[in-house]
């Protein structure tokens, strides 16, 4: 206990003592360290309250050191606690070593008195701001640290502007305030049976005391439960001088970068208002300057923030979002830290940095957020336009990218506006596989219904098409053609944009922004791809698909979903004539009119992709996937296949199921109907001769979905095998293939070592695998997801983030079983999960061989990809 | 592969030797080792098979050592191959150390020709015998050996029958017969070009090839891939004398028990006719004696039996299941095997044994079927009655029992009809929990959808009451209050049996017998009881299951479904109340409503349980199973709460979910609602104060549901720490609680140490677990599990018999992890699989505490637990 060190002078720390001083405290005095002119200030270290909260009281040796403080800093301010001419103000701010925003308190303007107030008064020439200054202190002070209600102080504003007939709190003027401070303080004393303290001394004790107690109180120790941290001391508690940028023409304030955060260019850029607290510049009530303005009214001051913002960046070695202030002519930095940035600005700013020598391009390549990309690959709605218009709805971001069109209610429908060559956002309770067609058609995609993983959602992201999916708040009546939010109505041809990054969807048309791969942009890929070990490929089911993908740099397709083909045009007639038969040849008939046409896909698919890799995961959705929902549809339907409308209605009523994603779909299709699997694998291998003949390599790997036992997989692969023996022996031309499975079952995880027997690669189906592995239906979770989310149950949404400490564990699992019967089993993803960055660094770390993710997302798979080694070797 | 022994005499070998000789072979050995006559013969052993399929030859030697075996085999039985007088007929079977029902092949009457036919003739004097032993023998030598098409032979048959005009192959006589051989022999030659083999060596040495060969045919390989059959060197061949029960007067056949197989008395059993074969006993063409006639006609073969049956007896230490020829006044024992039982017998004979000091309590414990004990704890059809019935369907044996009633199709009627006195069955497309009234009325369920743990399965196996589910064949019109079997429609008020043992379905009234507990019985349980180390729980809702329970022996309640209590009465109605409101203040006001009686019901189950623990889960299903399904009641709803039916229909639609197993339910609800909770917590703990306030000991158990991530389970167990903590203090009464989790999503069991740290106790909840870990929708699955079981993908269903490598994986994982971090923690299983001895004795291997299940499985789980114990000793 003895010797310890329990305030630290800022000039004494850095940022290295995170643990000690708190984040903040670190900060500041790493700044103080630098030479950057900081407010002075203290901080009374995190060891300090912990043997507060043991002993119930401040550790021997705390007050005089506190004392020694405060006079150093007095001495560095030239200024005086309670002084009358020169008051010593400060803040007091709680800051532990891990990031706990809003969760314990601060006070302000600690310091202010009956007396020190005429002082500030003189000082400012602002009358209205000492007392403001003043009530404001009274108030957070009294709530902090005396324990008073806060409504009782918003009582007594509230009848000082009703007695006055205003509304806001800034048309009370000096005298007013006066007025407020006089009856807070006799709030005070009614609550508490003291006198609000008029020494600083002791408004420093008792708010450092309240800060203290903040670390444990209910709202901080639920924080610390949900967000896992443990194992913290407590709060550090930061002594700062208060600096006031609206004392007069010489003082001013202002918020500047380095460079510029929107374009990334490498010029000093920022804004400023003299006579101004950082809340004006902030609140937009007067219209701030541009920096370069600075440089003609306060030459000197300029010049000095130009050199401290060279040095910040460069020893930050990144750009700088500064706030400074300048009193009395003396220019003080308050914060300073890593800028946001747009995807733009991020990738030019990295590129750039290279090239100055300031970071090499490990660092470039770490200093992009690879979900960032996004921006780049999409149109965006223009931040101009955004400014202007106000989303009436906000759903799920379901596939990024903006869009505006007419809104239209039926896929069919909106095939005939696009050809006639409008623009159309297709809006729907939820979408099905018979909207595909229209889903094409349209620009843009909004559902009521269905989560981030629902059917618009995948397609749409597949797509690259705009999406907002359960957008709970509209309420859709496609039958009607009407969209009502709220009591807004719209209908068809109404115009309607979409911002499928955000989920807001706006009322008309808001302008939009063309995406653009820059130089800068080509310049990091190329780095990213110099390091990353994760091969990246992507999902696609049409040459189209593997065309875009291969542009942004697919190494192959790791999911091809067959049954996407099974919709388009005349397929989806034989497609039910089979589901409809019940008897095997009649099936037969119906497979052998669709195989030629899965033969042709697979040909055009295997062409677009020249020698890659191409999984091909045969039929997976349940068999009423394909059948009609609509009584019209269904007539007609009758009418085409010549039986009965009863016939149709019963064979749907056999299909329903109740649980539909543990129903008979993937492999169990394939084991009841083994006629399926063969139609499939003889498209797979016809093409895969066919293209050989032209001189096309090709290496299908075909991919056997919902695989739970390895018995499931070895009666599937007798079949996939023999029909490949069957094609090359009737065409004498030999097929390298390879046969694999999804690991999207739990009990396939759990047993990987027997289905590694039988199964030459894995790839993790990680929706499916959330969905069972967290009992989860993505369809339904939209109910409770969100507040599982913002009770910090989840992190994130587990469809978007992958969960590693639950799903993660079934990979490691099957990884480990699966190489422990064959050493060098690829193992990929073709999951949702395989575009999101914290999931492909995971899927890195664990040893995947692939990530797989639709077309617009490989630049962010390919970036996350070697972030991920970059970040292994740190 | 010098002095390698390929051939065994019977009197060479012993049971020991199944691996080399089989498991026939071995047992051949085994009995003539005893001294009991044997037809002799000798085994080829399985090394043998697999050097011939090496070499594709007979390994050098074999020949040598066959002509020695048959020399001696001629020498023991004064016949010989080819005789004209005493001709040696054999019989040629495969036997491989594993069984493989029916997958090889067999050869019977090896050894005629057209010279030993006639001596057949003789010996025999029953010409038509001997031409059709040959006609057969032909036939299948062709087909086994010659592979000569099965059906070439059929024609000629059917063409001798023809010509006729008869139907039968038995209204074809001598000459008939002798004609039919002759064009067999022609068929054989055209066929292959060869002459049918006059000589019996080789004729003998191409039905061993023919074996041999048999091992690698398609059928045998699948076969033994899809039962994981490996390992194996091949199959043994065994040669046998033929001898014949229709050589006389003095010769005959028969079987026959040690012990009475349905009654367990120990009295000499079985029945026997002369001059005849064993297929006429099977056939029932003529009536045979009781075997006590045999002491009257054959005196001194009679009382070789008895001691052969006492020596055969004692020698397996079990009631013995034998079949004996008497060839000539010579008597042959040709089959020994340890006979099946009545479940009555079982237990009767296992105790007896005991008394008589043949085995020790150990083995009486192993002896009895656990699964068996179901027939003596329900009610079943008499068997005498089933006889003269046939089934009109057949559905999943869902709740064991059998009940003759008359037809409701609504639980109303039920209701109405019970009071009335009147036994119901009630049948419905499928059960919902608004029928749970109507099923406590009647004494039967069916239902023509759901799997083994549909609604209607686990609430009728929890009443005791026989459940007939997932019936597919019928067709229920619950409206035109009709049932459609095929032509057949059966109407309100008309009677049905079910069988709920075996899924059986009876149109009428059959008879049924009283379940009897005997003494025995109770002596056997005793047994079990002093070993078993699992304690044995029930699942539970109401003081009558508890008392039931009782009475069975649980030693607590694992499940109490809390749900269940919310049906009742007026309590719907309060529960609808709730989901209809949107406002936290409404939904309190119902749930306040909801208090007393839930308060009631924990009550009523602590005083039933005195002492016991009492595990009670928190509302678990998603809130839409409250909500009526017909219009009508809808429409009644609406009134009753004074809302407009669009709101009750909107609320519905709201409500509705894709997957509703994977959706808002289990403790999901609890942290949307935690007024709930709240509301449930508070009803235990006022109703353990009640108790205990009354002297009565309580012990709950609180569970959470459907908990996948630690953070659920700390939101939950705070509210209900919170709640115990108010009542505590309320009434000054301390109790003893704990809090737990039910372990029933994968993500719990893959994250159970996080889990432990929260958790009082883990319950396995393999149902869900079940469905999950499989992707397996227990209500859907009845559209492919059935082939799969078939196939032989899952032994048994999974919903029935625990998946222990797949599920049981996740169960390990979970204890490893959970005990880890806790090492004492308590685990039980409440699922179905707690009542199953499979399930039961993997429960046991993996440490769990105890078992739960339904009260009438009860004595079953603890039998298999007693049993686990035992068998893990071994």
């Amino acid at each position: 206990m003895t010797n310890k060190k329990y305030v630290y002078f800022f000039s004494e720390g850095d940022k290295s003592m995170k643990d000690l001083l708190g984040g903040k405290g670190a900060n500041l005095a790493e700044m103080t360290r630098l030479g950057v002119p900081v407010p002075p200030g203290f901080t009374i270290t995190t060891e300090t309250c912990a043997e507060f909260h043991k002993t119930k009281k401040w550790p021997e040796g705390l007050d005089k050191e506190l004392e020694k403080n405060i006079e150093m800093l007095e001495k560095a301010m030239d200024a005086r606690f309670g002084d009358k001419i020169k008051p010593l103000l400060v803040s007091v701010r709680s800051g532990a070593a891990a990031s706990m925003p809003g969760m314990m308190d601060t006070v302000l303007n600690l310091g202010i008195n009956d007396e020190t107030v005429q002082a500030i008064i003189r000082k400012s020439g602002n009358e209205r701001f000492a007392w403001d200054s003043y009530r404001r202190f009274i108030q957070m002070f009294g709530d902090v640290d005396m324990g008073v209600e806060h409504k009782l102080f918003e009582e007594v504003l509230d009848k000082a502007k009703e007695n006055k007939g205003v509304k806001y709190d800034t048309e009370l003027d000096a005298s007013d305030l006066k007025k407020v401070v006089t009856e807070y303080k006799q709030v005070v004393k009614k609550a508490t049976g003291k006198d609000f303290p008029q020494d600083p001394r002791e408004q420093l004790r008792l708010s450092i005391n309240a800060i203290f107690n903040s670390w444990n109180n209910e709202r901080a120790i639920t924080y610390r439960k949900l967000n896992n941290i443990t194992g913290l001391l407590g709060t550090a508690v930061n002594i700062q001088t208060m600096v006031f940028g609206n004392m007069g023409p010489t003082s001013g304030t202002g918020v500047c970068f380095s460079r510029n955060p929107s374009t990334g260019e490498n010029h000093f850029y920022g804004e400023f208002l003299m006579n101004a607290q950082g809340e004006d510049v902030v609140a937009g009530i007067r219209t701030p300057l541009p920096i370069s303005e600075l440089k003609k009214t306060m030459h000197k001051q300029y010049a000095e923030l130009v050199a401290i913002k060279d040095k910040l960046e460069k020893h930050y070695k990144d750009m700088q979002d500064m706030e400074f202030t300048i009193q009395e002519e003396k220019l003080y930095m308050l914060q300073t830290r890593n800028g946001k940035r747009t995807a733009h600005a991020a990738v030019r700013i990295a590129v750039e940095m290279v090239k100055e020598e300031l970071i090499d391009e490990k660092t470039a390549i770490l200093r992009v957020a690879p979900e960032q990309l996004d921006q780049l690959l999409h149109k965006t709605i223009d931040p101009a336009a955004k400014k202007k218009v106000k989303a009436i709805a906000k759903g799920l971001p379901a596939s990024p990218g903006a869009a505006v069109g007419k809104i239209v209610f039926h896929a069919e429908h909106a095939v005939e506006m696009a050809e006639k060559g409008e623009k159309v956002v297709l809006v729907r309770t939820e979408t099905s596989p018979e909207d595909i067609k229209g889903m094409h058609s349209a620009v843009g995609i909004l559902t009521a219904r269905g989560g981030m993983t629902s059917h618009a959602a995948v397609v749409a992201r597949g797509m690259g098409k705009a999406c907002v999916a359960g957008c709970s708040e509209i309420k859709v009546e496609e039958d009607a053609k009407k969209l009502t939010v709220g009591s807004l109505i719209l209908k068809e041809n109404d115009y309607i944009t979409l911002d499928g990054s955000t989920g807001e969807v706006f009322h008309g048309q808001v302008g939009l922004m063309n995406p653009s791969l820059s130089g800068d942009f080509g310049t990091l890929m190329e780095w990213a791809d110099k390091h990353r070990k994760l091969k990246v490929r992507t999902n696609g089911d049409t040459p189209t698909d593997a065309k875009v993908a291969r542009g942004f740099g697919a190494e192959g397709i790791g999911l091809c979903r067959t049954e996407h083909m099974f919709f388009e045009g005349d397929r989806i007639k034989a497609v039910r004539e089979m589901i409809l038969s019940d008897s095997l040849e009649v099936r037969k008939k119906a497979l052998a009119k669709l195989l030629p046409m899965q033969r042709e896909d697979f040909t055009g698919l295997f062409t677009e992709m020249k020698g890659l890799p191409v999984t091909i995961r045969l039929l997976d959705p349940p068999l009423h996937e394909f059948l009609p929902h609509e009584e019209e549809d269904k007539k007609e339907l009758a009418k085409e296949l010549k039986v009965t409308l009863e016939r149709v209605n019963a064979k749907c009523e056999e299909l329903h199921e109740f649980n539909p994603m543990l129903g008979h779909r993937g492999c169990r299709l394939g084991i009841i109907f083994p006629e399926i699997t063969e139609m499939q694998a003889r498209a797979i291998f016809e093409a895969a001769v066919a293209c050989e003949k032209k001189g096309i390599e090709v290496e299908p790997e075909v991919m056997v979905p919902l695989v739970g036992h390895v018995k499931e997989l070895r009666l599937q692969k007798d079949i996939i095998v023999k029909v490949a023996d069957d094609v090359m022996k009737e065409s004498g031309k030999k097929i390298k293939y390879t046969v694999g499975t999804m690991i999207e079952v739990p009990r396939a995880a759990l047993t990987a070592d027997e289905i590694a027997s039988e199964a030459e690669f894995f790839s993790f189906g990680t929706n499916d695998l959330t969905q069972m592995g967290l009992g989860l239906s993505r369809d339904d979770s939209g109910k409770f997801l969100p507040a599982y989310v913002d009770l910090g149950i989840y992190e994130r949404d587990p469809f978007q983030a992958l969960d590693q400490s639950g799903v993660g564990e079934l990979m490691k699992i099957a990884i480990k079983k699966g190489r422990h019967v064959k050493e060098k089993l690829k193992c990929g993803i073709c999951g949702e999960h395989g575009g999101e960055p914290s999931s492909v660094e995971f899927c890195h770390r664990i040893g995947l061989n692939y990530v797989s993710c639709s077309p617009y997302r490989i630049p962010i798979a390919r970036l996350a990809a070697a972030q991920a080694v970059l970040r292994d070797k740190e």
